[in-house]
């Protein structure tokens, strides 16, 4: 245990970088939650099988930002949890949002057969496919027998029907890959499976510990959904713009795999029948030449497709922040509508 | 729906096959109950993403005898559990059990790179690998879904164990894998948790339904778990003994993944040092030719390692048997007991 602890040590606290101050102020504001919330996660992803902790530790370490159990954190803190009188269930929450998380990027790497995480080898590249598959079932095993000892059923029907619809969302993702006529509405509709349904499951349970009326869940639910189509939105983009430097991620994977994203949907339609062609045969076909994510970017940049997508998630961070208006204007608060400005922020 | 409705109907019900008595007249005892958990079944795999039912279908409807869940509604009625007049609890909660069931199978198949299963092309060989995994994940949620319906937190603690042991046998699996210092001691951990779990909490959530005594949840529970033991340890021998005309399995599949069965492990400790050799090279390094499959099985017939491990099997049926001494001697009793014989026999 002490090797897993002291691997999670090294990578576990978001890092300030320039840009990111508003992650900070909302991590100072719950850091003795989050470092508890990092060693319920450590605890629970023990098991006497040796490989599951060695693999769960090398995603989990990877330096994530731990932005889903984060917003469990703070949603509960805004809707004044008292939290350290009364058992600290939003620690133990924060923890099941972030092996969901988890159990989906080990899946996702598989299927998307990356050899990258955040700047490191992927789980997948270093112990395989089959055991990523694995230890996946079981943190998403172990999320679920974490709720059942927090014990609220209204906690395990937000959380299994938000796994259920990321699976949704992946597999719809699957489905439009290497199709250029997919809509911008299908696309969001994949978007929010995949990745704003549980940003939003994270901040409505904690308004669920806290007992608050549902007006409040589902405010807090609705900030989530908003802040989680924008994350993704701008993820998308970075994948065009981003170099593997500065942000960990190979640039050009999306197209690599013929992934349609908004800023692919969107140079495709403003393009002329030559550059229609040059999309269909790189993203439908992937016929793709060492030049062809160049002249991608290129065309993206001729018709500010990064641009656009961008105006699209500054709308949503704005919906976000404005979901918030029902609580009280307290710091919490404050942080959290940051945090929506930064997700949109940290690409400029 | 009605598409998947029909595929189902076509390959659903357990068919009676020579030395299947057993199975059949248990079905016989809970056919209402059966019918009414297919339903449950059908469903509940449905979605918006048309290739989920599609793919769920496919696996679902490919044949399988139902065991795990006749389990749960077999051990409900053993317990006196009235169905009809209290919600049928037991319905619901047989279907989540399947849904485990398939998922782990699903990934299994993707895992094992398998082409066939029950002798059809595996969900995987026709939707390929990413599909599979991402349906396995949605059918585990679903099954949580389904569970928090139900709404009992004792149900979810055990099929939430379950399905993180099954994980974690798995796991293990995978690290014996080549490995023939394995010991029968660590074969038979990783049997318990890749098979005998999930029979185990399958018949322990019916005494649970049934509101009855923890000594006979434990009766349930222990059955359950001699049972997939049992089941496993056939099941293991049948992949150097059926073909695949008969029971829809390819026969050597183990051999070529060099997994570490009982029947290699016996055959290894009892051979000689150039048998020894044999075996290394095969299972250890898969260096195989096209007859090292016949020489396996005549290694196997020279040190009755079948009949050695069909032996361990007869006994852990017996246990299961012997476990549901605790209840009154009724035809549901004796049909359970029966189900446990029918497993070893099932091979002769």
């Amino acid at each position: 245990m002490g090797g897993v602890a002291s691997i999670l040590e090294a990578g576990v606290a978001p890092v300030a970088q320039s840009g990111e101050d508003a992650l900070v102020s909302l991590v100072r504001l719950v850091q003795s939650d989050l470092d508890a919330c990092n060693r319920v996660i450590v605890a629970n992803m023990d098991s006497p099988v040796a490989l599951i902790p060695q693999l769960a530790a090398h995603i989990v370490a990877a330096g994530g930002k731990r932005l889903r159990p984060l917003l469990t954190l703070a949603a509960a803190r805004l809707c004044g949890y008292p939290g350290e009188t009364s058992g600290a269930r939003h620690v133990d929450l924060a923890a099941c949002v972030e092996f969901i998380h988890t159990a989906t990027l080990l899946h996702d790497d598989v299927v998307d057969e990356s050899q990258l995480r955040r700047g490191l080898a992927s789980a997948n590249a270093v112990f395989g496919n089959k055991a990523s598959v694995l230890v996946g079932d079981f943190l998403f095993a172990r999320a679920f027998q974490l709720m059942v000892q927090d014990g609220s059923l209204k906690v395990l029907a937000i959380l299994s029907q938000a796994a259920a619809t990321i699976a949704e969302g992946e597999v719809l993702q699957l489905v439009t890959q290497n199709d250029l006529s997919t809509t911008e509405d299908k696309y969001l509709e994949v978007i929010q499976g995949k990745t704003a349904a549980l940003f939003a499951a994270a901040c409505q349970v904690g308004a669920v510990v806290a007992e608050r009326p549902v007006s409040e869940e589902m405010a807090l639910a609705d900030y989530g959904m908003k802040l989680g189509i924008a994350f993704q939105l701008v993820d998308d983009a970075l994948d065009y713009v981003a170099d593997q430097a500065t942000l960990g991620k190979t640039i050009g994977d999306d197209f690599r795999e013929g992934k349609i994203t908004l800023p692919v949907l969107l140079a495709y339609s403003a393009g002329d029948e030559r550059e229609k062609t040059f999309w269909r045969r790189t993203v439908e076909e992937l016929d793709q030449s060492d030049t062809d994510l160049d002249r991608a970017m290129a065309l993206m940049g001729d018709h500010d497709a990064i641009g656009l997508t961008l105006e699209r998630a500054r709308r949503f961070a704005q919906e976000a922040r404005a979901a918030l208006l029902v609580f009280p204007d307290r710091p919490i608060r404050q942080a959290l509508g940051d945090v929506a400005d930064y997700t949109v922020d940290r690409l400029r």
